[in-house]
C-alpha cells in the first residue's frame, strides 16, 4: 500500500510554517501506516495537473494538502476534477454551514467563500469544523486499478483535526499489522555520541532484515527510531525485547522519553508525580522556555509563569538580582544566573527556579563572552539544590535561544 | 532554468521542524530564481536513487538536503557518486577541520564522523563552519546536458548559513533578470476578505500574463504576491507601480509592510524610531509574544520583559492585579487584562504595557468563557490610551496562542 502526499500552494515560494507531511507521517504511523513521498509544488495548473498523473501511476493513496481555499489561485477541486473526469457538484448544505461559521464570528460570508461548496462527484464529505473548505475522499479507477485520493485544505488547524477525526478511521481498513515502530529520545547527547553507542546493537540485529533503524536530530533532541515487521504481535514484542533493553542500557540516563519527543512533556509528567511548581527567569531566550512548556495541556498544574528579564532593569526590579552582582560579573554570568534562578523561585512563589542568562547575538558578543555563551542556573528550595552551568552554543539566533531552552529542560530533569 | 529541491531524511516519519523549501526558496527569490518542486523521502537508498535518477530528467539544478551525516542511514555521498558514476575522494584537510571542530567544544572526535570527509571526485567543497559535514558543488553532463548537483547537510543551522555564503554566489548566474517579485503583508484581514479587496486588480491586470497573483495565508498574516517579468528593470516597474499604487489604496492600514513578514519585526522598527519601550504581560500565550519579539535581532534597545503570568499568584505578585478584580470578574476578563497591561509597564519600567489573557484550551473553558476566548490589554504612560479588546480564535492550543500574539502585535501596531 503506497501511499503519497502532495503539498500544493505557493510555499514552494516562500514560509511555509510546517512540512504536513511531519504531522500526517506521525499520525499514518499510530496505525502502522507510511508516507513513501511528499512533494512540494506551486499552484501552477499544468504542474500540477502533471504531478497529480504521475503520482496515480506510483501510489494507491494520494493525500493533498492545500488549494481547496476561496481564491483565484486555489485549483485542487478543478485539477482532480479534470485528470478524473469527474464532475463538481454544487452542495447546498456546504453553503448553509459556511454561512453559520462566518455568522458565529459576527461575520457576513464573502461571496468568493460560495467556491467552496463545491464537492467532486461521488466523493465522501469530511466536515471541516475549523474553517470553511471541507474535505473529500474519492474512490476512482485508473487503469483497472483502485486509487483512492483524499482531499484536504492546507492551513494546520484545519488539516490536522479533520486528519485524526475522519481520515485516519478511514485508512485504518490498509493498516498493515505487522508493523511496528518504536522510538528512543534522548537529550544531552549529539547524534554521533548516540550512534556510536547505538551501531554496535544495530550491526548486531540489521543482519535479521527484519529490523530498521534511523537516528534523527531535531535540533537538541536526537532520536532513535526502530521499525520491525513480523507475522504477529507476540513474535514482534519476543523480537524487539532484547533490543529495547540493550538500547536502553547504552544510552542510560540520556533517555528521556520512550513516548514523546516533546522534552517539556515529560518534564510535566515529572514534576507533576513530584507535586512540584516551576517558576523561570528568562534574558536570551526571550519566552521561549515559557512557550514550550505551555504548549503542553495542564501545564498551568505545574507552571507558575516566567520573568522574561531582558533588561538589566526588570533583573534588578523584579528578580531582585544586585546592582553589585550585575556590575561585577555581568548580566551573562554564573552568579547572576544564580541570582535569577532564586529570583525566579520567589516572584513566582515556585518550588523550584529555573534561569537562563547568555548571548544569542548577532551581536551583543565580547572576547570574553561570545555569541553562544549561555549559563543556566537552577535552585530548589533552601538552597538544597544549586546549580550553575555554563554552555556554548553554535549556529543562528533562534538555533541558540532553542538550544539554551532544551539544555535547561535537560538539567532540570536530570536533577528532579 | 527549473532548480529541484530534493529532501532527504526519515523526516516523512516523524516531525520535521520545518520545510527547507520555505527556506530555499525565499533566497533563491533575491537572485530571481525559484523551485520548481520539493520532493521529501526517506533515506532508502532504492528511492533516493529512483527520485535522483527523475529529477536528473526534469531540472537544470538539483538541490539535496540532508543525508550527509556520520551514521549509517546518510547515503546521500554513496548514492550521488553510485548515480553519477563519480568516485568519493577522502580528504585529509576535512578531517582536520573536523577534529578541530571537537576540539572546540572540549571534545574527541566520534571516528564514524570520518565518512563526512569524503567528497565526490571533482566537486567544489562548500565549507560547513557551524557542523561537520562540508557541501558540495558537482558540475556534470547527463545525456548531454549539463546538469548541477547541490549538496547540502539537513540541519537548518548548516545548511542555512552555507546556502547563503556560497550557494546563492554560485547561482547568481542563473539568475534571470526578467522576473521581480513584491509582497505585501497584511494583519488583521482574513484571506477571503483580503482576496474580495485585491481580486478586482487582480482580475484587470491578470490579461496581460506578464503579471502572476498569490495570495497566501501564514495563520494570521496574509500575503498578496505579484511576479512580474519584463525586458528590463525598467520596464517592469513602470508596469508595477500602477498596480502597487492601486493595492495598497485598497489595504489601507492593513498592510503592515512590503520588506518583511514579520509582523515583530516591523513593530520592532515603529518603536526603534518613537524611541518607546514596550513590556508585556502573558498570561495563556506564556511566553510567546517575548520569544517572537526577540527572534529580531536589536530587540534588546525597545523589549524590556514579559511578565509570564500563568498563575494568579504571579499576577497578583509582580503585575500587582488585585484579588477583588480576580474574584469578580475572573482571569479572563476585559478588566484583569487591562490591570495585567498596566502592571506590565510598571514592573518593566516601559513606556507601553501590554497584557493577552485568555484561554487556550483545551480544557479550562466554562460556558461563558469558551476555548478561544482572549482579551488584549494596552496601555501608555499617563492612561493616555488604554484599550481592552475581545477576541474569539478557533484552532488547537498552539493555533489559539499564535493568534492571540499575533492579534497583539496588530492591535499594538494600530496604535503606535
Amino acid at each position: 500500500m503506497k501511499i503519497e502526499l502532495i503539498s500544493i500552494g505557493t510555499e514552494l515560494l516562500t514560509g511555509k510554517q510546517n512540512s504536513d507531511s511531519s504531522f500526517i507521517g506521525d499520525a499514518l504511523s499510530r496505525i502502522n501506516l507510511e508516507l513513501s513521498r511528499e512533494t512540494t509544488i506551486p499552484d501552477h495548473k499544468k504542474q500540477m495537473t502533471s504531478l497529480l498523473e504521475e503520482s496515480l501511476k506510483r501510489a494507491d493513496i494520494i493525500i493533498t494538502t492545500g488549494g481547496l481555499g476561496p481564491t483565484f489561485d486555489d485549483l485542487t477541486r478543478e485539477i482532480v476534477s479534470e485528470t478524473l473526469k469527474k464532475k463538481l457538484i454544487f452542495h447546498d448544505s456546504i453553503l448553509k454551514k459556511m454561512r453559520k461559521h462566518f455568522q458565529r464570528r459576527g461575520l457576513v460570508m464573502p461571496e468568493i467563500n460560495r467556491k467552496q461548496a463545491y464537492v467532486i462527484e461521488g466523493a465522501r464529505i469530511i466536515p471541516n469544523n475549523v474553517g470553511t473548505a471541507p474535505g473529500m475522499i474519492i474512490e476512482t479507477n485508473e487503469d483497472k486499478k483502485k486509487k483512492t485520493l483524499i482531499l484536504l485544505p492546507g492551513p494546520p488547524g484545519e488539516l490536522q483535526p479533520m486528519f485524526l477525526k475522519s481520515v485516519l478511521p478511514y485508512l485504518k481498513k490498509y493498516s498493515k499489522s505487522y508493523l511496528k515502530t518504536i522510538s528512543f529520545w534522548i537529550a544531552g547527547l549529539s547524534e554521533s555520541s548516540v550512534a556510536e553507542k547505538v551501531e554496535p546493537i544495530i550491526e548486531k540485529y540489521r543482519e535479521a532484515e527484519k529490523i530498521e533503524f534511523a537516528i534523527l536530530v531535531h535540533l537538541s533532541i536526537v532520536e532513535v527510531k526502530l521499525k520491525i515487521r513480523g507475522k504477529n504481535q507476540k513474535e514482534m514484542n519476543e523480537e524487539i525485547s532484547p533490543i529495547k533493553k540493550e538500547i536502553k542500557k547504552v544510552l542510560g540516563n540520556n533517555l528521556f522519553s520512550e513516548k514523546t519527543k516533546k522534552l517539556e512533556e515529560a518534564i510535566g509528567n515529572l514534576l507533576l508525580r513530584k507535586r512540584l511548581r516551576l517558576g523561570l527567569a528568562e534574558s536570551c531566550t526571550g519566552g521561549l522556555l515559557g512557550n514550550l512548556i505551555t504548549d503542553i495541556p495542564g501545564s498551568s498544574c505545574y507552571f507558575q509563569g516566567s520573568i522574561v528579564a531582558y533588561s538589566n532593569e526588570v533583573k534588578k526590579k523584579v528578580l531582585k538580582v544586585r546592582k553589585t552582582l550585575l556590575r561585577k560579573y555581568g548580566a551573562v554570568s554564573k552568579e547572576v544566573a544564580l541570582a535569577m534562578a532564586s529570583g525566579a523561585r520567589k516572584s513566582t512563589k515556585a518550588d523550584i527556579g529555573v534561569s537562563i542568562t547568555g548571548i544569542a547575538g548577532p551581536s551583543g558578543a565580547s572576547r570574553e563572552k561570545p555569541v553562544g555563551l549561555v549559563f543556566i542556573g537552577l535552585i530548589y528550595p533552601g538552597e538544597r539544590l544549586k546549580i550553575a552551568k555554563e554552555y556554548h552554543f553554535t549556529g543562528n539566533r533562534q538555533n541558540i535561544k532553542y538550544r539554551a531552552v532544551i539544555s535547561a529542560l535537560d538539567l532540570l530533569r536530570r536533577n528532579l
